[in-house]
């Protein structure tokens, strides 16, 4: 029966349109940026000694192979085969022209996106959840615990982990646990355990809980109390979705994609442009392509977004602080404003994070790429356009490249040049969609800019360490 | 700047995996099985008259070209250069190998999905509402209109005419369009009106409302709003989702793209299964494959799969019947389970149509295709064994496919045959989480079903025409 050849020659098809590249194949091999800088990056701290961060200091969160890739300086890791397997669900993806935008724009540049939200979760966050959960399931592990937010990395952890047969429990910051139950019921439909948090399963959500029994919870406490959970038992580990290294490098496969996708269509990008939150999206399109730049092959502009609400690039300060609102993880040396910087509360939830990815804040300092802060109504009105124009609706972070872009067409519409523009596009926005209701509504506004409230909180960042 | 090829060999690729079949090519016309058929399906008659209904009796409703192809005998039709541009955005769809929910059932059958929930709206909608939205701009046509239950259909329709410029209507059933907001809030960002129905914008939706001012509504409403709009408006014309020949030609996308994609990966299917509401998901899928079965160089079992409470090939009759509840459409043969039926609210909205499209009744009744009935709770069971192995959450319409699929996996284990088994996973189920929630928390049952009410709404079916 199988293998027997039908034809069925009569309907004509045709290649693809030049302005979608597609290419037949996967990377199997992540980029590690680290291994090409002039500069190494300065090494996380251990927040007890101030002494350089040892790998059995994280051996209770990680399974090894993560704690290798953490720190390596090896310039290729060979993805498993495994992992390339399930990134064939929604790998490669599309990079897209947006043909109908540049018309709209009436700009003689031409824009491209590539599109992340193919995947299960509707992110990129899966392209380092997947090896994550796989090399915990390879160790043996039995239980992942992480926190999450609006949900994203929550959702993408639970999905990977259910392919996996590992248990999954995630603490999610209890006000969006209440208010986004979609999220919820995606992580519960792949099996995962979701609790709100401040939860009364950890010593940390309790002594939380006593003080104010009501608590709407936040990102720090709930990394708090998954954190606990890892160190208290022994076949758990903890999972971290964007601002580590090995994030960072699981996400290249972004961008070694789509260098082969430009090729294939001939095509040089002039400016790179990516939200940034925690910094995994952005460096996973740009680092492959800060490689070429610095060997000389392309010299493009490589732009990060932030928004104006959570500015850590553009008005923070480089320094050592730690990842966490309570001060227990490691200290890591990157732009921050401040451990216990409260954002106010902007659509884009995953770009509302104190710090900047280590690598990409020593990349920043080492000059190969600039940044921005966009405020959110420029963002949707923008990405109400690109929807309008392109089809696909975007997640509140990555509206951010899209004004960023719109920026630039804009003004190559000025100046005549003709430049090609490439964006992150890194997930779809059905869960945000009363985001936009609020837009269209004219209810959305530019939250105000505190530059008294950054001052104080970058005051308490730890000094002894800087 | 342009055309400057970069060349980064350094990173290794792999081509995809043999289990995953992408192909560079998109399909560039659709495929019409009437012109292969036997015997012709019998005529639409004009619902006055009850004579074959003439192309200038839709001229009001649709614009010419679709007329035309809704009457064609021609066997391709050539898809619009424009029409594939927006199809890039999301075809070709990926066909999947479903490896590690073979593994979990222990089956020698080799299990296949082409997926069709990477599109914009997340369903195969679009493969038709893009062309139709493209013909009427063609023509002239400002605006468009139809109606929606839980809102595929209408996202799709607003979708593809925001591309366009078109302005888009939409009259969504009042119980949808309360209860289940994303949807509407998707076709309004881009940039759709979406009304509940009744409404008192028309006669109809006025007259309703007159008797029952808190009417939930229903598609057989929300129909003769739209179309009440589009006859009294010369520049508005109306738009269907599914049941018609036009439909269906415009769905073939699926099953041509799906042959050439079985060919590259050297596969025949032995089983070909979709779930069947209207009939184009199904008809998209499977046509292709029937032309190749009437050519005789394969021979696999086609097999619709529909909810036992909205059984129209099991349990229907094969008549003339309206396709409205209010009884204002042409009168079409079809398999029926009578105009007024209403179904019970099952979770798969997509599926409770009390017919089912003319061209699938008559290949039905030529016996080039089965049908089965499968009840909510087994097709739920099987979404979630689906989602936990494979990552991709399924809408409640395809979980038929998918627990018909896993029937046949399951005989093959008992028989050891290693059949190849294809099916249509035709969107996601993004918005429609509550309904996995309900089934994970076990509040989801199986509605009774009820052979008197087949059997009354059957009688009001119009005997003259049969």
């Amino acid at each position: 029966m199988a293998n027997t050849m039908f034809l069925s020659s009569s309907v004509k098809v045709k290649p693809l349109l030049s302005s979608i590249a597609y290419t037949p194949e996967i990377p199997c091999q992540w980029y590690n940026l680290i291994a090409d800088l002039p500069i190494k990056p300065p090494p996380p701290l251990n927040p007890k000694t101030f002494e350089p961060l040892q790998p059995q200091d994280l051996s209770h969160l990680f399974p090894d192979e993560i704690i290798k890739q953490e720190g390596t300086n090896e310039r290729f890791i060979d993805i498993p085969e495994e992992v390339i397997d399930v990134y064939g669900l929604w790998r490669p993806t599309p990079l897209i022209r947006a043909k109908r935008l540049e018309k709209l724009l009436d700009t003689p540049a031409r824009i491209y996106y590539k599109y992340e939200g193919g995947s299960p979760a509707g992110s990129h966050k899966p392209n380092t959840a997947v090896p994550q959960a796989w090399y915990n399931a390879q160790q043996g592990v039995k239980n992942v615990v992480t926190e999450t937010g609006a949900g994203q990395w929550g959702s993408s952890l639970a999905f990977a982990s259910s392919l996996f047969g590992l248990n999954c429990e995630v603490w999610q910051v209890r006000a969006s646990y209440d208010q986004k139950p979609y999220r919820k019921l995606m992580m519960q439909t792949w099996g995962a355990k979701v609790h709100p948090s401040p939860s009364n399963i950890t010593e940390s959500g309790r002594r939380i809980l006593e003080q104010d029994p009501s608590s709407p919870g936040s990102l720090g406490i709930a990394i708090s109390e998954a954190v606990e959970m890892a160190a208290k038992n022994p076949d758990t580990k903890y999972c971290l979705g964007s601002v580590l290294n090995h994030v960072l490098l699981h996400q290249t496969v972004i961008g070694e994609e789509c260098i082969k996708q430009m090729e294939a269509i001939g095509e040089t990008p002039d400016v790179i442009i990516g939200c940034t939150g925690g910094g995994s999206n952005f460096g996973g399109l740009a680092f492959p392509f800060i490689r070429e730049k610095l060997s000389g092959k392309i010299n493009p502009v490589i732009r990060a977004v932030e928004p104006s609400a959570c500015p850590s690039l553009t008005k923070g300060v480089y320094a050592y602080d730690y990842g966490d609102t309570a001060g227990m993880t490691p200290l890591m040396k990157m732009h921050t404003l401040g451990h216990d910087f409260v954002p106010d509360p902007i659509h884009a939830g995953g770009l509302r994070y104190h710090g900047m990815a280590p690598l990409i804040s020593h990349v920043y300092e080492l000059g190969f790429m600039e940044a921005i802060a966009i405020a959110q109504t420029e963002c949707f009105a923008g990405a109400i356009q690109f929807a309008r124009c392109e089809g696909i609706i975007p997640a509140p972070e990555p509206t951010h490249a899209i004004a960023a872009a719109i920026r630039e067409a804009l003004h190559c519409k000025e100046t005549g040049e003709s430049k090609v523009i490439l964006m992150a596009m890194c997930g779809h926005g059905h869960f945000d969609l009363p985001a936009y209701d609020n837009y269209l509504k004219g209810n959305l506004v530019d939250l105000s800019f505190s530059e008294e409230k950054i001052k104080a909180s970058i005051a308490n960042i730890p000094q002894s360490s800087a």
